[in-house]
């Protein structure tokens, strides 16, 4: 159980999804220990939180426990939709932990979103890596089949065409540098918010399966996920790409990251 | 480089393939490091060996380095099968370090053998694992369909359906502890040995994918392929299993062993 | 949740408990890992074996999750014997994870056994350590205030006084060389089995507290086992002292042993 | 030997005390292994400092070693904090290296500062913590037993009552953002310097036991360190919290600001 | 191969040599690691470069392989000046991976630079280090016998003798702090640009021999490689002191810059 | 300190000698830190021996501490030489902690013993190792300029050269198989006694430079080491080869056949 997540899954706001999907990885495997790593982590938190003056636990956090993995990603992300639409008819707002970065796309499908905000050191944006059209470095591609934007925050590389892609009118690219500057401006549209923990530069997050230096500072990740939490609109949220090869920094983030949305979002909706 | 494998391609006996698939990979993943890390942890051996008093660079060996994997296992198989078919074509002898025990199908294919001798913790003779018909736990299920008989040494777990499947004429099931008095005897038939390192019990190779307690000491591995190296009947050889995730003694063992298979098979050969 | 432990508690034959209590360990600390370590590593293994021809999942094993650990070990054993009390009285057998080998005294208090059957690479009898007579060093010598003897295999150090202790006749000490002739003769009295994983040789079990090398081969603490379990007298269960550092070596054997104890004591209570 | 530290211990000006206690770590133990390994982790570094045109080992710095850790944390406190008293009527100023944040305590009362100063992420003000009301969570409350005041450089997070204790007048909390700004100003206080390495982000020190985001930058930390030993005000000094589990990097910052602090007390006291 | 480095050596722009020498670490050994274990991290980064517009793979680089090491660091040097003296008479620009430091005066001997830049935490001026003159901790003296002049950018430790030697006219130190506003201007001097690793703050590299607390962040080092690059001047490049004694982090970031430094170089050079 | 080496240096029987020299290991670098990790895995140990029942602190064991070790080889070896001649001639016995196996030359000349006996994987009587005539790899050879003979235990491996130097008179190798069988019997010469770590099979021992499988068990070793002690005739000891790249195995099993050298040799003295 992702610690302080306490409420009934009925009852609940928010619902934490474990999705320990590890087909795709390109580079360093280890994504399916995500969702554990994470929770572990978490433990050491406080559960009050000093900035928005509440406790996590009174925040109606439910932990579905994770949803097993199997090789065929098409179909699991299949079955990942199901049970995060499961979460949205019981009105709450589901957090899926992963797993390699494929898992957004079963909540993005579930949540319906118009913009999709990600941090992510890589655009996402191939029509397939290796032949595979369900790779990693897709999702976001796919996710444009859902919603009508995507701002991508802190990305520093992809291939030639995924640069093309991404310099249509529906994709936005904030690199490191303007981060910091960034803010959220939605309108009444419903936003879907994804951390790749290989956002982060590696020095902080060295658990993921493709570092690529020169990335964000915990504080600026940390700065986008309160801005847009408190921006109320956001309909679905996950933290991925966590393994368990470093010490626990990536877990440690990626952890303190869902907190301090839910945080942001609980009082943004207020 | 395998160290020693100086032979040129064209004139070599036996030709090393890396095979670093991972896709299947149940528990801990980590077997694509697999080819590269047998070859760093082969490079403190001596190149002569004093049991057969012959030195392993004069052995004709070369290595073809890795084929690169991808995600579609089916699609890889069918390539590293007409790699591991150039060899054969070529008159040497594939010598294929996995990756995972599904790599193992494709060398299989491509050398056609009668017996197929196999050390491993597992009977692999699934139809399926989670839905997937070329998971490594179905690997000798389909090397049947081209070889005649299986025998599985250091077997210790399986399904109930398995140990059925096990239980038919055309396989042999020799436990860890019966496997010290095994003697191979093929009469005038072509083999194909494979070894999954986590035959081996976990003290000796922790760094494999599903560690399996209880299994064979590094000296009963090395006079089963000792064995079946010198009765200069095997088209083909493997070592699979192995990952990253130890201090080195997998892939030491995984190095030595397909050594030792070399020097047996080169001087049964004579 | 141990893997297959899908019995209702309330129907259940046999309950898991985890008790990560890690406060007094000497030297290398992570016990508290224990009880998930186990859990995790065990994930790997057939849900059928084929020695007794059953499946874990139909033999009535519930998991009770973890009894969360707090420094006061005392107030902790207290309250742990009253979860393994609960167990009792519900007709089941306490299978406890451990944390620190003193947990054992909860389950043996709760249990109530006559006879002690412990694998451990120490006598445990002293009085007290550092001025701590709750330490995990004292915890036989605990023992022996509520069954009325203790054997001990694989004990291979001790200081003076408890091996002077280790000589009175409540105390049978089985060195490692001798535990492979051993076999239990209990009459009919209850008994007791605790498996302190440092009765392996360090070489299969390095994630533990107090390595001492020339201990057990992991098939001789299975027959131990195995043989205990098949008498049909077990009253209560423990795997202890398994840590977080290493490879998952100890935590695959810890796991594995208690399935062993499961398979074996069904069949001998038949 | 802490490098260089090569004084008399009758003739010191500084004298590093081990003191390797760890039994109240809430996550990940270790700590008991923080003096040896920041020692080792301090061997590369250069004796001169050319921040103060002065080299280490002229400074007068002493290594008592360590004083040996048992369980009772309030009777292991005791007998520090006569070691540090030692120090103190030796007129030479107590460097702790800790062990777990408690054992600041002895430090404390044996060198009685009117002003604590402590990088930390926490605010380790709770009256107790599970029942212990000797954990390093509430050493800042029990150091306010001796000093007038605190100030927390670095804190994030703690319990809605310790932040209520923060508000008090006798606390003053720099959060991290501020600590760049920061300046001592003491008067005519004497101070005691505490450096909790998890005031770090967890990039810069991922061996400690628990980690919390969004911390202090190195540089930031040695500012301040470097500050407040200027000052010349400076009774006692400390690094804890300083576990194993990371690649060095824990230990080598701590060992690093402890070499700070001395430099700029030395000249400050000029 | 280091990915992408797919041109003939024959028609080759940069040729990568690996210098895995390992002889004179000072603290923690294995820079022997670093060619394989840079080229490793390498594989994650995306062919094309959306800075300048370029794919690696288009830029002429050729992998040379390592040139093995043996213990003799001066006859090594020599032999490898030769390997790097071939690269510079094919008109090719030989990109060094280290090993350790001093293998960077055998590719400064090689292209005879006016100019040497480096990122080092160190100022590598000793004259001998324990009666060894081709220590890691001598090597920007020895350059100084090829180039005019030194620039050490991120320097900040050495001994007193150190830094009396860099107060003479042909060294300039740089310090941490303001190396982000340092702007390269040769004039016409031929550059050589070496990476030592260690210039990084050790939250950012920890995989190196010895940790020096206080140091650049990625972004600065990469500002100052892409500036030194893009001048046009260079005639070789190295980095080093990478080991494999973290997660990775250190040869993520090596691999990075060296792939910074031939995208500006190649554009510089137009 | 070694744990329980509490003797006045002047009074003692045996005194620790560390040798971190660590300039010729040809794969896995790490010797440098096996004497300390050699103490530290030894503090689990009890004090008393209950085979030879006695106290390890009542036998006279003194610990120099370590000879800081440069990058000169043959220097170091004079130095080492004359701090273990300075133990003999306190008539003591030396007990080197390695360090490379170089450092045994020191002791071994020291000492002068008549017979040499050694357990390791490797037969070490290269003439040179990559033109270094005080490689690891020549230490037999060096040693047999001192010694008559030299029994190695445990050997399987070397050059064809070694072997053909293996064959004459003055060398007996006795391979892992027969080990178990080997007895000592000396006569009235004296005896040095060698323990590689490598001799152990890498399962048991995987923390050293060059593992080779198929090696001894850690009571195979432990049998020698205790037959050779309780012969009485043993001038020097030593155990080299421990490297801090496992999980702490390597050094667990030295400390261990110090210890049981010490116990042996002080009953076999009597
Ligand atoms: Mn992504
Ligand atoms: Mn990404
Ligand atoms: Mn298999
Ligand atoms: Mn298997
Ligand atoms: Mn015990
Ligand atoms: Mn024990
Ligand atoms: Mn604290
Ligand atoms: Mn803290
Ligand atoms: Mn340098
Ligand atoms: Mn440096
Ligand atoms: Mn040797
Ligand atoms: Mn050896």
């Amino acid at each position: 159980m992702f610690p302080g997540a306490i409420a009934d899954r009925d009852d609940a706001d928010y619902v934490v999804v474990g999705a320990p999907l590890d087909v795709s990885t390109t580079f360093q495997p280890g994504t399916r220990f995500g969702p554990d790593r994470i929770r572990r982590f978490s433990e050491t938190f406080d559960d009050y939180d000093h900035h928005t003056e509440s406790h996590f636990s009174d925040l109606g956090v439910a932990d579905h426990g994770d949803v097993r993995a199997w090789d065929d990603a098409a179909e699991y992300l299949d079955y990942l939709e199901g049970v995060c639409t499961d979460v949205v008819w019981d009105d709450a707002t589901p957090l899926v932990l992963g797993g390699e970065h494929t898992v957004t796309l079963a909540n993005v499908r579930a949540t319906d979103p118009d913009t999709f905000v990600c941090l992510d050191a890589h655009l996402d944006l191939r029509a397939e890596y290796d032949g595979n059209e369900l790779s990693h470095a897709t999702v976001t591609r796919h996710v444009l089949d859902v919603a009508d934007e995507a701002v991508i925050l802190g990305a520093r590389t992809g291939s030639e065409a995924e640069w093309n892609r991404a310099s249509e009118a529906d994709v936005t690219v904030v690199p490191p540098g303007d981060v910091a500057d960034w803010e959220p401006d939605f309108g009444d549209r419903d936003v879907y918010c994804s951390v790749d923990i290989d956002g982060a530069d590696p020095g902080f997050a060295p658990g993921t399966g493709t570092m690529e230096p020169f990335g964000l500072a915990p504080r600026e990740m940390r700065d986008v996920v309160r801005a847009v939490g408190e921006t109320g609109d956001v309909v679905g949220f996950d933290v991925v790409e966590v393994n368990d090869r470093d010490d626990g920094q990536a877990a440690s983030l990626g952890g303190k990251l869902l907190r301090e949305f839910v945080f942001a979002d609980a009082v943004g909706s207020v």
